[in-house]
């Protein structure tokens, strides 16, 4: 059951729901023509198919190891890296003056979907490196850039972030970590960092290390954190690797999937760095990463559901079982109704999520190539939904994936269950889904609910103009979008954050839902509102979108009745 | 953290929700007076807090494994297996007339509900027997009745369902196994099996194969198949165990959890077995076992997450991150409103699962004891529900549980990520969860709707009842019943399964919804409307009963739009 590349899915997507011909028509990205997107994305999807997707397995039965201090990983991820780096295909948003492709984050978007649909455990190891290039850019000095970047953009070196410790992850001002002024412009890291995604590989001729440490004049808490860049070994003069830097990989995490990926416990001791951007705004540095790592997570959930989806469908067209009531079907047990609901679901979802991550990136692209603050604001509202929505689909769906092949799903032997071990940490990391629906409701919602508001407008002036052709796909997104409305406005106006936050997740994927319906509207009046997505449009909406009544009146709930509840009413 | 039976739960359940006094007040069952079934189940608790719970990492950790052709089981599973067969556990609710208990299944669910908390993979062993047990009680010769049933009983001896081949999973009509008449009132068995949990095993004296298999005039498909008893060794005139049988495991599967109990590949070579129940009739027989099967898998995944819930509780209760904006709280992130919301979600959904799983057991309970018809009923109707819905409880909890537990959950040595593979597959096994729903839309309203509408007719009394003192919980679950009385009407007005199957799996769900807001309004009039039971009801009917409007939107949609699309729309 071989992955193959949805190219023609974001080609459609690009087209005719998130519109990126308005990126190509800026000065910044008109080098972004849509032959030159094809060429990108069937390029890129050709390795992942040949060369990602034969090592999937590879990484869980044989996890990344420590070998007396070293890292030592899984067999044939050194030639998938390779292969990745040689393609370019981690820079390809980067900036061309140090060798990126400065090509439109919606077409880096989907090339990282789909290298996460045919190996997530190797992806993440270039994601980060993009996140650090990302950073880099905005923040390091030009000697460090020069240095740096041209490195990480070809893949020679590979980057990694340093957030958490024991004692601090979703609250990362809790941190411990420390660093002192060197007195030559570098400056000593010394602490423990936990839960580093790719602390270490064999195949990068360096690994630089983005480390969150506090400075001895540091204020408590998040606003006394710096940055720093801690490269495992410091380039010499001519830029290249050099002495070893005081830092090592104390321990490798034994986890329930993702065994390709080495998650480390870093040590740092009075390790070297540079300071990147200004002392104690590290955390400012630190969200040029994340926010942008967040909308790259998503897309592993979207990629692992997208894998997961090939494979169960490739299983439901093979197997057969029982005779269903349907005549002229496949004969297989895609013919039994259960069984296409939930692959039918499985799509549906998949598009939602993926366009919602388009959607995102294509705001940020905006951002990037006009300035213009409204895309800003759209594209910090969409990156929590994308995140948390595109990490739940991720799960959901391989979820499904597993109950789709029966007994066979449970036996590791058949493949659905890595996507799922795998998938799960996705809305863990870089800010646990709890996290991203409170980033939602606050922070995103700082500007009175504008942002908001302005997508709903949108949705509801399409929704609007598709009454008269598509009457029973129209009035439904329309009917929900006001119910959002209306939730959207109950929390405003609630002063006490804790109010908003009971309902926060039930929030998020409310928005999701109707963000589906909208896209889902919008592919069905592309398509005329007949043809295979019109058909799933119809699928989406009369099925999946009156879920968000239910999500809304958790989302509007309040927080009184779950406070009500003390710890021993719990069980404590 | 250690596990806590939760025995006041169930007397609350069994004295407020369920009602067990009125199987107490038959002459069948007067023996289990709540003194005595408050002392049997602080027993099995201790057992199961003390002996089993120790136990669960072992499975996970040191899989039972094949050794030259023998099953060697995880270390200890021994000595927890001989605790539960000399508590007697094995046996509660199995004739005295054999050395059972012969107390009401209720009280056999609660203890088996908190063995799957403590040691699934274990629990499933004792589960398979009960199930042997039942099935020779109702179909077997009384020479059978007098060999096995002792034996099984006392735990001496296991039992083990052996229905599935590669080819015939959910399609049990499928098989191609068979059997000959030896003439001395013995069969030849022969034919492979596949997923047989408990294939084997090194602590008991004899494994006693309950298997499917077809004798050479049986037609084809489910009405020329017949049930054989195969034992591992042949019983001696004595009725020890005597010369080993043609029988072989052939493998056992490597599986995403469970690890503890061996699935086994099972070989049958001409065995020497013997007819269970009337030729060609074999089905029937196995649905008696199957059907209490199923209820006690409901039950593993309601075990499930109770021990998930208690284990994600225990960590919220000393984990420290970040401020929330409550006063006056712990202190720990149980603070923080998004852990409070999925931790009392938790709660809330295992006391419906488990309410309605001892409603099912209270129903099969009163047949017994007077053969009422309604009874036996409402206790089919109940069973699919008990069963999917009980899984999915298990599921979503153990997944929300890994999630309270952040970055934590994903480590292994959490034991957070064990709770989830483990109970990945009851949803699956003793009929897919997909296969309930279909049960239930179609076979159990073959009545024309008369259980659910039974159901619905107490649940709107109630709800009438409540209104004047509690209308805030008891409004809602009117409404809702309102609701899906609609849908109950749909339903059976398709002649057309097929158009019922589209929705099925939506459909158990909003009545398993429905189920929950009646059994939660229950806690609360007991309560009188103040307490932690109120305070879980009111959380419940404000934010998750809701949920049944979009379900039952889903559940009514009909087929078409699902066929509409072609396998190619889907991407084969």
């Amino acid at each position: 059951m071989p992955y193959r590349a949805p190219v023609d899915e974001y080609k459609f997507i690009f087209d005719h729901i998130v519109d990126l011909e308005k990126v190509v028509k800026t000065d910044r990205f008109s080098e972004a023509t849509p032959d030159m997107t094809t060429a990108i994305l069937s390029e890129a999807g050709r390795m992942c198919e040949e060369v990602l997707y034969p090592l999937q397995r590879n990484g869980d039965l044989h996890p990344a190891h420590l070998e007396n201090g070293v890292v030592r990983t899984s067999p044939g991820y050194s030639d998938g890296y390779k292969a990745i780096a040689e393609g370019g295909w981690i820079s390809i948003s980067a900036n061309p003056e140090f060798g990126g492709m400065g090509l439109p984050m919606a077409v880096a978007t989907a090339v990282n979907e789909m290298m996460s649909s045919a190996c997530l455990s190797l992806q993440l190891n270039p994601l980060m490196t993009q996140g650090q290039i990302e950073a880099l850019e905005h923040h390091a000095s030009a000697a460090i850039k020069e240095i740096y970047l041209p490195k990480l953009v070809s893949g020679e070196w590979a980057g990694t972030m340093n957030l958490t410790e024991a004692q601090a992850g979703s609250d990362v001002g809790a941190l411990r970590s420390k660093a002192e002024d060197n007195g030559d412009g570098s400056y000593a890291v010394t602490g423990q960092k936990i839960y580093i995604s790719w602390g270490d590989n064999d195949f990068t001729e360096n690994v630089c290390h983005l480390v969150l440490a506090r400075l001895p004049d540091g204020v408590p808490g998040t606003k006394g954190i710096s940055l720093f860049l801690v490269p495992k070994f410091i380039p010499d003069e001519n830029g290249n690797p050099g002495r070893a830097n005081s830092l090592s990989v104390v321990s490798l995490e034994h986890k329930m999937g993702l065994h390709g990926s080495p998650t480390a416990v870093m040590q740092f001791d009075g390790a070297t760095g540079w300071l990147i951007g200004e002392k104690h705004d590290g955390m400012r540095a630190m969200f040029t990463m994340m926010n942008n790592a967040r909308l790259g997570v998503g897309g592993q959930g979207i990629g692992t559901a997208e894998g997961a989806y090939q494979h169960a469908l490739a299983y439901a067209l093979e197997r057969k079982q029982g005779r269903s009531p349907v005549e002229d079907g496949t004969g297989t047990i895609l013919d039994h109704a259960d069984v296409r609901r939930m692959l039918t679901t499985m799509k549906a979802e998949i598009t939602v999520a993926r366009s919602i991550a388009l959607a995102c990136a294509v705001a940020i692209d905006m951002q990037t190539a006009t300035g213009n603050k409204e895309w800003g604001a759209r594209a910090a509202f969409l990156t929590p939904i994308a995140k948390a929505f595109g990490t739940e689909t991720g799960i959901d769906v391989s979820n499904m994936g597993i109950q789709v092949h029966g007994g066979m799903g449970f036996i590791e032997e058949t493949g659905a269950a890595q996507y799922f071990r795998d998938v799960r940490v996705t809305a863990i990391y870089e800010g646990t889904n709890g996290i991203q629906a409170m980033d939602l409701v606050a922070r995103k919602l700082m500007d009175g609910g504008e942002a908001a508001y302005t997508l709903l407008d949108e949705i509801e002036a399409q929704a609007e103009a598709g009454r008269t052709t598509l009457p029973d796909l129209a009035e439904p997104v329309w009917q929900a979008s006001e119910t959002l409305r209306e939730a959207v406005e109950w929390m405003v106006a609630q002063k006490d954050l804790n109010q908003r936050f009971a309902g926060a997740a039930s929030f998020l994927r409310a928005f999701a839902r109707i963000l589906g319906g909208h896209f889902h509207l919008s592919a069905a009046i592309a398509e005329g509102g007949t043809g295979p997505r019109s058909k799933l449009a119809r699928f989406y909406i009369t099925r999946l979108l009156p879920e968000h009544a239910g999500l809304l009146a958790h989302a509007t709930a309040g927080a009184d009745d779950l406070y009500a509840l003390t710890p021993e009413d719990l069980g404590a």
